[in-house]
């Protein structure tokens, strides 16, 4: 029987129908190098989304590999609990160099997880504090955290919550957004006019709320939604003054996506938590990391028997596989000068995304920010699933672009070669064409 | 700075209190093979827990490593929607050969999000049958399956819930678990005389669960309680009677840690959904799965416009370096005969255990199987921190225990020399003794 056969016999793959198989079939993957990502059958394909955001640095980046084959050859993961080791110290270093407040790391797996973590030290410092009619978690409208319980809790994704909502607790979403289109945008600089409006949403919620939760600047799942920086500030300010933490999602958008190191700062402001994951390995392996600040460190820094302890727990915190893989990364960021390569690209990305909207006329409201531009399909005859008809006719031209419903976009590597970047729109023009026929 | 100074300083380690480390410092860990971890002083500790009951075969497993390298020379991770390739379906067909009606795997990274998989799975078939009031869980008294959210809903542990009880859904506990010492109880083959009570417990939740979780046969955080077989065919008779779905977590116990395969053989019954993790991969990285029947799948499978895909995303799903690491696992556990050398040590490591109780009068309540045995500290002068006073004197003379509360425990990897494993007793015992002057 033929590996695809085999294949759908047994996996059932994530975040798919998988009856749609039958028409398309699964890609039989062989190898991956950079921006490419190479099939059996000898197609390359453009990786345009970085494998759902993550291999910000390319796939097989070389300095990646050394530096997990030589942690490798040390030892691969040690319980985390009473242990260190040299990469890992080195790592937090970094991570606390970040920023000037968030210097103490936690390490777990995936993303999800690291939101999780962050939402239970939220409520266990209320606990530790006596003010447990801090409990409730507020979110922006079409935000993405996650999808175990609590993460799930706070995800503005009707499809992705629908059939659980009897198991999720109910939260709260603060609506109307003010969404831009680029920095250009004068909401970006000043939202002062829509501000009275969220402050009347938010009060209500100013004496239960333990955090407040944000994807800085991008919200990715809702289709690469850009809001103003002006309005993160404001968002700062009010839980500040209202003694309410902020937790600052930064898995998609951190380490580089946005053209900064994180996408909160350019609203200069800092969190009380921040998440960290996808592009911190770029993309090797499952790693994730919630900092947050001394004043939450210390309140649950005490003796044993007061019962402060944060027992969370996790068998793979602190892989060192994961670690040096980290720790490399960071290090290729800083001396390769991708945060300015990102800089330095983000308008010649976009001009290619305004290019294909002029030509095909078939796309609206473009949005860009760094290394992620995005733009949504017209679709007036009504064409069923336009966006995945789209993915389809990409990937047999060679790009995987996996929009998300009619939001098309791209989120390649941020050391991606501009030749890479053209073929990009090239085959993004033919498959739009190709997708209405 | 030294590095246990500077990791201190930025790290928060998990399940830790921080500040115990005042007293007691870090270890740095330099290397680990097999079963040992060396410090950067020099000193080897034996890993009688196995790292948190993952490292099945030890550390730095030469054919775990080259199976990571081979896989890393391909790629490392690309995106698992749409795709496959050749080590996961070979890890796929052996996983759906451990049993015979688990059939269908989706992939995640670590243990809790393989739960919640389930749990998700679970509901959403029931929101598919319409079955709208089945949304509540049941698991057993003293269960761990996870911190996540959901999973954390259904841990029955007080030290890991009490500051996030107001964010956690109420769900229910089965009382009076028939536990028993070892497979020669009587209890074990037979729960009859307390049936009737469990049974009554059970009835009034028949119409409003969606399923029942269990750790088959051993409760690991609980401290190693081990538990009638026929209690849980009984239990597995219900629930089919009743319209449940069973959800085995088999995250510690999978892979051969009691001698089987997978714990739930003891009992010759077959679960609705079955979750793996920790020795899947032995400890080299954070890998789960979570499999399911036919019939379950099948619910899923329809055109895409009937709204039932299960939409749970994970970036890390179908890690290729996980997967390689997991295939080679599994060929390892049955090309070097594992799971008889397990059965053949259990005995072994029973008696050193026991010899242990005779000659110290300081342990009670003896309890094993397969490669886990446990007994409990006897504290008459309640010594604060008993448990943890037998770790730190332990890792001076040599091993990693780790005991969970006055619950000491050996769960060395499978493969461990029996030389070693009289080591190991011979420091246990030292420690004993010590941890009382």
């Amino acid at each position: 029987m033929d590996l695809v056969k085999r294949s759908l016999k047994h996996i059932w793959n994530p975040c798919s129908q998988m009856k749609d198989y039958e028409q398309f079939p699964l890609l039989v993957i062989k190898s991956a190098k950079g921006s490419y990502v190479e099939l059996e059958n000898g197609q390359k394909l453009i990786d345009g989304i970085s494998s759902w955001w993550c291999h910000s640095l390319g796939h097989g980046h070389p300095r990646l590999k050394a530096a997990l084959l030589a942690q490798m050859e040390k030892f691969e993961h040690v319980i985390f609990a009473d242990t260190t080791f040299e990469a890992i110290v080195k790592l937090s270093e970094k991570l606390a160099n970040l920023t000037k407040t968030l210097k103490h790391v936690s390490f777990a797996s995936d993303g999800s997880c690291a939101v999780e973590i962050a939402m239970k030290m939220s409520l266990h410092a209320r606990y530790i504090l006596g003010e447990h009619q801090r409990c409730k978690f507020m979110a922006l409208e079409n935000s993405y955290h996650g999808e175990t319980g609590l993460a799930l809790s706070v995800s503005d994704m009707g499809r992705f919550r629908a059939p659980y909502e009897a198991s999720i607790l109910p939260q709260a979403f603060l609506k109307g957004v003010p969404y831009v289109s680029s920095t250009d945008d004068p909401l970006w600089h000043d939202c002062s006019a829509v501000w009275p409006a969220l402050e009347a949403q938010l009060n209500p919620h100013a004496a239960t709320l333990t955090a407040f939760l944000v994807e800085p600047i991008v919200q990715g799942s809702a289709g690469m939604m850009i809001y103003s920086q002006d309005f993160l500030k404001r968002l700062r300010q009010w839980t500040k003054a209202n003694n309410i933490h902020l937790i600052a999602d930064e898995i998609m958008t951190g380490i580089g996506r946005t053209g900064l190191p994180l996408a909160f700062q350019y609203a200069d402001i800092e969190p009380d938590f921040m998440c960290l994951s996808k592009g911190l390995t770029s993309g090797f392996l499952p790693f994730s990391v919630t900092l947050t600040t001394d004043a939450i460190y210390e309140l649950f820094y005490d003796d044993y028997a007061t019962g402060k302890t944060f027992f969370h727990s996790h068998t793979h915190s602190g892989n060192a596989l994961g670690a040096s893989v980290a720790l490399a990364c960071l290090e290729v960021m800083e001396q390769e000068n991708i945060y300015t390569q990102v800089q330095d690209n983000a308008l010649f990305l976009k001009n290619l995304m305004q290019e294909l909207m002029d030509e095909t006329g078939q796309l609206i409201n473009l949005r860009h920010l760094g290394a992620i531009v995005a733009v949504d399909l017209v679709n007036p005859q009504n064409i069923p699933r336009l966006g995945h008809r789209v993915f389809q006719e990409a990937l047999k031209r060679g790009a995987i672009l996996r929009p998300l419903g009619n939001t098309l976009y791209w989120l390649p590597p941020l050391n991606i070669e501009r030749d890479t970047l053209l073929d990009l729109q090239k085959i993004t023009k033919a498959a739009i064409v190709a997708a209405r026929v």
